[in-house]
């Protein structure tokens, strides 16, 4: 029984992230995706909302559990009994900072491995500030969400 | 008939910019360089005065003009009916940027063309933040920069 | 009247290739692609083989011409009257080349301008060597290649 | 039950695929090393004396077993039921490459997942290639080969 | 004689600087470790505390001195007569940022060379923002800084 | 007193090999160069006419030395009691294997410090496979070699 932790701001989730769920599910027998309360960055959802929003996007997939975590990744990691983290890969400048990220986790976590994998090609270039970004100016993000993340970011960005 | 968009903060603009911009007026029809009125970065420079150091520099480009842009660069390249966006590349860490920019471009205005075009080699390690850096403990900015820039450059900073 | 040369092996086109001559042709007035007589590099296909392939696809292009070339780029394009070389970027490892060669072109001719434009997301992972390797063990390159290259490949590897 | 396939060269064996060996057989039911018979790369060993070498070395992993491979691996991965490839990351050069064959692999088997593991950063700068190189000017690569291989090695480059 | 100069905001030093440092004083006649006032930067701790927690480390490099700087670093090394500044490479995403630097640097004062030292294998991952996030936590960090910095951002987080 | 070794193949030797020679006696108390009789890799010049290439152009650095080399660098070096080997730093494609180099060395020869240097913008995107290919169809390579190196070059490609 592998359990597997996906942790990410996720500020919204994106379908490059639903992506990376769906095939996390296939591999591992339980995949906790954890919301990370981040105390230095500014988002611009609140952890219930974030957490809500992938909720509304998952019911499909069994073996997924939504939680909140705080503090560090390797920490959370142990305490939930995850051996295992998952990080999707895009560009180069990812991979830097996930080396790194990936040889720390494990220094401070000995048992924990860090599998990557790929995101499809269509969403290569999506990440959540550019959504935020595209959202602002009432750009048209359907292609990149889920619905109900198109309707919050409408909402947030025309109160 | 093609029109070229050259968006950017040219916050201030610099010889590489005006590198592109020559260039840019060879290839193409008309040249509208947008300067961004960005409302999350700051800039130290107003847009007005972006516009004037562009416009000071530029007087010999007989087919480029200058203006204030706000919003997506997606959408204001369809108002302004230029199918291309200019880009000027230096180093690895711009292409990825620039990869996701041109993709999401594209996405979001089908007819949208992203054309890259390189600065010399001499201009492969300048930015603009760097000029404001060097300027601003009184470093020799001269070659970097047109003259108009450097005066500028000087007043803001013995303010 | 800008023409414009698309140089390249085309061992054989691929669908990327001729997404990038699609974009090219509307962009410029006209477009000369230039398929290598290359010396040290053991092609597939001959230089005649490679040419067909291409007109076969790119009939409805009329602002586009196929030619063979030899020698130095920089130095066939001065021959040919084209002011600016197009290239297709792909992912980081191509960047790094195609900067080389962009400044070398244009130290050789120094009104030679490189233009880059990027390929469809779809088609990032796309080169010819690795639909040769595929054809090679008759997978299926439908995707990625058009009809007539397809039946061509079946027949060099089935011999 | 979840079958990885780790394909590759394996010539020889390192420890650090020796490294990925040992933490996919954590991560999965069971993982099938693939040696490819490898027809346009000279290798150094044959594909018997690569398999001899990495069964000399991972006796302890229970649910590993080695296997010759030809062809594509998209193919010989729905052959042998594994619906995932498990490659290591090391380098940004690896990472551009890597991405290109797994979404290829993808395109080419819609159900494969490629999934990257990173090597121990005392592993980073560690490939087979470098190996041989050394081996074959008498430098001692006993810290990054098992003493099998180093005997193997001793033995080619002396005959 | 040849000073050198290792400039840097050491906020807190790790084991990856004092790696730098040590083989630095092995090369250079004298090296001087210079720790930024940054103005714009909002450092945790003072410059006096960085210079501290250097020293305490450092005490058995003889060659090697620590000292305050403001300003250009091109024009710091030319009032310290240093003809020689020291960067330390870890990835790839330093290598871009640091390219610029030098040719800058050299260009500011034509008598400055930047020499880069590649830092160990184990330290690859290593820098000081990673170091004081880890540390807001509460993780253990004395793998990567020594003894006294320990302390020094145990006192500073419980606080 | 230091002793720096500066390796390569030198096939031929070009401005951007001349620019580190130059710096690197500035540095170093003596800079031996050693040209590599590569066994595997089929050189255009001799190694003698390699090294008599370089004698050619660098009479006025009083502490320079040019011999032939065999074997490992790691090995070399420590016959010819050289703590430093010298490298060039140009591209990213080149910090890969650069890191690489360096890590191993390291390893192999504990005493062994790696410094790198960059090269000036104008020689960025220089190398000798390159310079080798104008040549070869006669291009202009003044600017990039000097003027021993035009002449053999000359010589090779119209025998």
């Amino acid at each position: 029984m592998v359990r597997a932790l996906y942790p990410g701001s996720f500020d919204p989730v994106t379908n490059g992230h639903l992506d990376i769920m769906e095939r996390a599910s296939v591999l591992f027998n339980e995949v906790l995706v954890s919301v990370l309360r981040n105390v230095s960055k500014n988002c611009t959802f609140s952890v219930e909302e974030r957490i809500d929003m992938i909720k509304a996007s998952t019911g499909h997939l069994k073996n997924l559990k939504i939680v909140e975590s705080k503090g560090l990744v390797a920490d959370f990691a142990r305490e939930q009994e995850a051996p295992v983290i998952i990080r999707g890969l895009r560009a180069v400048s990812d991979f830097d900072v996930e080396l790194k990220m990936a040889l720390m986790n494990r220094h401070l976590n000995n048992d924990l491995e860090t599998v990557f994998l790929m995101t499809r090609a269509k969403y290569l270039y999506l990440n959540s500030s550019l959504i935020r970004e595209i959202a602002s100016f009432n750009g048209n993000v359907s292609d990149f969400v889920p619905p109900n993340v198109v309707e919050r970011l409408q909402k947030k960005y025309n109160e």
